[in-house]
């Protein structure tokens, strides 16, 4: 069969073909305001109030990494979504795809995991269900969140909002989940091995939003990185991202696995980390405050918004430029 | 590794062995008075009201089956278990789990059946995320849809609520999409084909919560079918529910293949019905507002609530009796 009559790979990799068959195939079906806006959560009319809703597939492999595990990852990429929105995350519900034969304490081991990370974030798991497979159809367990928060009235990121002269920050140094997944697999034998920083980040994005009420925009640099998160904003807003690359905070490990594997770090996926469009009269306080954070201890102001087409241009240390793509498509596959 | 060690097929059927995963793995570990209640949906406290939140995976074999498909039936699948607890659906999230390889046709096809069956049902689907795998580790697509419904102030639906001398009810006849999704499998060459009956059922609920005001509570008797369905209920409310087995509506069809092939009807799923516990003296308007709508023309009182312990008593035509037990596993792996 023709590539082009079947799904691919790189349809799930958050870059160019994912966005494409979004675009395409689930745009162009269902008529909803909230899901063209592809933010990281809807938020939607209630009575009393707004909500957010958001969901998220986990197929990652392995299960157990450094640093982490499918059941953290699961937690952590549902509650970020709803705090980069905006919203309070206060409920998740819990799908369960696992292969008949997937060993039972792996199976507790990844519950426990759930639990006590829903229990960090402040969130309860309220609803689920669990289907079985046979072992020929699925290779292991998948787990599909569903997180419900509430949106304060006075909330009103939007990726759109961005302006000329807002400052550009991340919380912290990129990469790190991507590397470290890649490192148990090819079983890269570092000196100073990389941990994952999958985390639910409600005291980040709490700190932040304190220092910074003018707030344009949060997102999560999940799949594709922070080339994809800029991107996305970048097209969003119709200006054009402008960061000085040296800024970016990498760790040495990170960097040095990124070359060994060919790699652009900035389109390896994150899951403790945000970045954040806010006005420059606001970034220095953001940065203090995310600073005072013990996940955000090497936040950084690594760009602007300015005037431009929409797009993302990295400008290096000795000032060339160069246009930061959308990535195309999946680089590391089932990463998240 | 011995058998207890591991996940089994049965753990995902609805059935005894499910209920035990749930009890045994996931209650202990998640403390959260909604999860516990097990009901179809968590009725939670949000700002201004009542929300309630679903969440069901789908990987249902063959995709495409007479009378649906997994797009239907994930948008049925949701929705129902909104509209069984009382709440008015509102906004899905999507989940999409795809091999590489798949399809491009069949994916439209999915796409397609899902947009028609959320317009069919008034909600929107308002979130999503897909995520591609490789071949080898996963057969096809797997979907998993999380709902969120706003609960009137006035609902009061509750598995606990059922009283003696309740009458129970079905909306029609039992058995239709297990059947047809069997018949798929075998190739059963029925003279008149069983056609699933995956419907969303918005208009059959109406009608059923405008007649009986008083309701105490409905259930959509999917895996494990109406005897688990049953057995739910009557744990929850810790009474005995007798069951007239010759006033259970079984298609002819049905009954044969399930005669065929070792099946107790009243264990297989369906996924366009309702069972509904309502006050005795509602039971006949109940039982004419269903019939007045398209889906429920063959509702029928199939029994009542007695006074006992919680068990499921079946009734044959000359009088004798029977337990009807939760059905121990799986009867019908990858049902929906």
């Amino acid at each position: 069969m023709p590539q082009d009559n079947t799904i691919l790979l790189a349809h799930g990799g958050g870059g160019e073909l994912s966005g494409e068959l979004i675009r395409r195939e689930i745009l162009t079906r269902f008529k909803s305001r909230e899901l063209a806006r592809l933010a990281d959560a809807a938020v939607l009319d209630f009575p009393g109030g707004r909500l957010a809703l958001t969901t998220d597939g986990y197929v990652v492999r392995p299960l157990f990494f450094r640093g982490g595990d499918i059941g953290r990852l699961c937690v952590s990429g549902t509650v970020n979504d709803l705090l980069v929105s905006g919203a309070k995350p206060l409920y998740l519900s819990l799908g369960i795809i696992v292969r008949d034969g997937f060993p039972l304490a792996d199976f507790r081991r990844i519950l426990d995991s759930i639990a006590a990370t829903a229990a960090e974030a402040g969130v309860e798991v309220v609803t689920g269900d669990t289907k079985t497979v046979d072992h020929a159809a699925a290779d292991g367990i998948f787990l599909t969140t569903a997180g419900v928060g509430v949106v304060p009235a006075a909330s009103h990121l939007d990726y759109a909002a961005a302006r000329d002269g807002d400052a550009v920050l991340v919380s912290g140094t990129m990469g790190d989940h991507g590397v470290a997944i890649m490192a148990e697999r090819e079983q890269l034998g570092f000196s100073s091995p990389v941990e994952s920083d999958v985390a639910p980040l409600n005291d980040v994005v709490a700190a932040l939003l304190a220092a910074a009420p003018g707030a344009r925009c949060l997102k999560d640099p999940t799949r594709g990185g922070l080339a994809a998160a800029l991107n996305e904003i970048a097209r969003a807003c119709g200006r054009t991202m402008v960061i000085e690359e040296a800024h970016v905070p990498v760790r040495e490990a990170v960097a040095g696995a990124c070359d060994l594997l060919g790699l652009d770090v900035l389109a390896v996926a994150n899951e403790g980390k945000i970045v954040a469009v806010v006005p420059a009269a606001e970034a220095e306080a953001t940065l203090a405050a995310l600073r005072g954070t013990p996940r955000g201890r090497e936040a950084a102001i690594i760009g602007r918004v300015q005037d431009g087409p929409a797009r993302v241009i990295g400008v290096s240390a000795l000032g060339g430029q160069r246009i930061i793509e959308m990535p195309y498509g999946e680089e590391l596959p089932r990463i998240c």
